[in-house]
């Protein structure tokens, strides 16, 4: 070892969450305030936190990385021989597969997360592939699993009689395009403790089920890895030939949201309002952006603040007129995607209470009488 | 067609269920009284009934079989053609994978099946693999699906959101062995409508499950299909390098039930007693049972009453000389198998609420003071 160890920027002690909002204390499930986001990089102190177990308490010096199974060679990597390796930096956004539960109704089960279970960040980490080629990644492994060092009994049905590690099954196809990274920074700081210390997976594209915090084990698998998370927990109904059949969830799908106003916030009437959002997709890009301000029976375009950049979020504004007639309005975005493809009208209940991406309505009244913004 | 159909053996209506217990009114699921069976054979009328939804109604003038998916040749079959196609005749235990549910302390969910969900009888049909070689079954098929007319919503989380029809996925290589069965006949007359008219799938040496009722699609798939059936319901956690993984049920494990005395009997002390049950196992054969008449501390053997004969039970005889202390006994039964496997001491949490086939506590009362048998 090289002792740069010591030079590392450490941000895990200083981490606060202040400003997040609590929808699950212990595991800490903290949703980032989505109407206070104005930069293109979520500031990782207001970055969602996704926990399915308490945090493990890891350290640099003991942590190792098996990556084994299906491979050649395989590898226990401790955290310096990770960070000699070649790296790379990419920002990708991470939305929970359940973000915006709370507007379904009538309520499902689960976190009841509003708008902030995403959040869009820089990640800096050793690419996935790379390992998988120094490890010699064989020709009949299929999917790649990545196990967390966090553990214990989970909730959905079927459940396991035993406690269990989290743990994400990638296809291969996935698992080894270049963007997927095995990181230790976050906004150029090493990962907080609550976003995966010292080292996680980040699956640019996918929902962040996929990218397994507090990773110490990449296993290269022969056949289609059905742990419990990938059938029981994130899984949905896809069809086959009329037949329903479980697959386990994956990219993430073209959604926008509207950060201001926020929901049963009052405008002035007639006013120009400056309509804010922000909007992505999963492995395509976002290339339109329409705002409905009356239910959605007109849309407008609005305008873009981010170039495309895949895997990220693209920020977006609309000038919105307010009526001069006070009431409850009804705001909308819907994005469409570089295939023409529209977000959905409704929630697919093949998703269960997964994929929330029709355009959620934000419900605001025009007041001129006292109930306005600062 | 040659006008056999006014010739077929009809007891769809004189079928009678006298006898069984209600394990479930609606949809009907119904006991065997596995005390009273001393034949080899169980009488149709007292074979157990297991069902997931109503009964569908069928007739053979509009019955329709489809075989389809990955063959070169889909076919549709009605019942007058699939009888007049070459046939076979097997002798067949079939068990519930939830049998002897009541047993598990603390109680699961479920039906709560004592030792009755389990039958055995003679089945005559067009074997599957037949039906499969006419319809060119492709080379890159893995499993083959049997669906059922019966349809609803199921109860096992997670539930696709639209109601489904019963169906199966039987592994190819099961599927095309010789004694997997598409039945019309059950001991000799046709099915009643209890037990699938007017066409069955039987699967001897698997679960229950797999033997579908009321079959109306035969369906080759290039995937391994992940219904909710196979996965939500019938399934079980296997261990993938010490993850669990979910697999669906399959293979009958070995197992024995001592049918008389009944649980809760009570015996007079220092007579001979002649303890009775059966034994059965999936893809292999009992060779040994053993009982035990003091809660498992010695074992002595029994004898068979029925040669091996693959996938159907064999009977057993014990003579017990019933102690003269009065007081409770607990008796069990122990199969071993051909590669001397036996039963497990206990059962296995990872298989849920089913595959109960460990040795069950048979719990009987020695007094001569007027509590005795007739």
């Amino acid at each position: 070892m090289d002792g740069s160890r010591t030079h590392y920027v450490d941000n895990t002690s200083e981490f606060s969450s202040a400003g997040l909002t609590i929808r699950q204390k212990e595991p800490k499930n903290l949703e980032a305030p989505f109407d206070r986001i104005d930069s293109y990089l979520t500031p990782t102190g207001l970055f969602y936190i996704r926990s399915h177990f308490p945090i493990p308490a890891l350290d640099r010096a003991s942590y190792r990385l098996k990556v084994d199974g299906a491979v050649k060679r395989p590898l226990t990597l401790s955290y310096d021989e990770l960070r000699s390796m070649p790296s790379e930096t990419r920002v990708a956004t991470l939305e929970c597969a359940g973000n915006s539960r709370v507007f379904l109704v009538p309520q499902v089960q689960g976190a009841q997360w509003e708008l902030g279970a995403v959040s869009n960040a820089e990640w800096t980490g050793v690419p996935l592939r790379v390992l998988l080629e120094r490890a010699g990644l064989l020709n009949d492994a299929c999917e790649i699993v990545l196990e967390g060092a966090d553990r214990g009994t989970p909730k959905e049905e079927p459940v396991p009689p035993e406690p269990i590690s989290y743990a994400w099954s990638l296809p291969r196809a996935k698992a080894i395009r270049p963007e997927v990274l095995i990181a230790y920074q976050m906004n150029g700081r090493d990962l907080p403790r609550d976003h995966g210390f010292p080292v996680r997976a980040v699956v640019p594209g996918y929902y962040g089920m996929s990218s397994v915090k507090w990773l110490t084990r990449i296993q290269a698998v022969r056949e289609p890895f059905h742990g419990y998370w990938n059938t029981s927990d994130y899984g949905y109904w896809a069809s086959m030939d009329g037949m329903p059949v479980r697959r386990p969830l994956g990219e993430m799908q073209l959604k926008s949201e509207i950060a201001r106003p926020r929901v049963y916030e009052t405008v002035i009437p007639n006013r120009v309002y400056m309509v804010f959002g922000a909007a992505w997709a999963g492995e395509t890009d976002v290339t339109e952006i329409a705002v409905s301000t009356d239910g959605g029976r007109t849309w407008a375009e609005a305008e873009f603040l981010d170039p495309v950049r895949r895997h990220a979020w693209r920020r977006w504004k609309f000038d919105w007129l307010t009526p001069e007639e006070p009431g409850q309005y009804t705001l909308l975005a819907r994005a469409k995607d570089a295939s023409g493809l529209m977000q959905p009208d409704r929630h697919d209940k093949n998703h269960g209470t997964y994929v929330i991406n029709h355009p959620l309505p934000i419900e605001v009244f025009v007041d001129g009488s006292g109930g306005e913004r600062l």
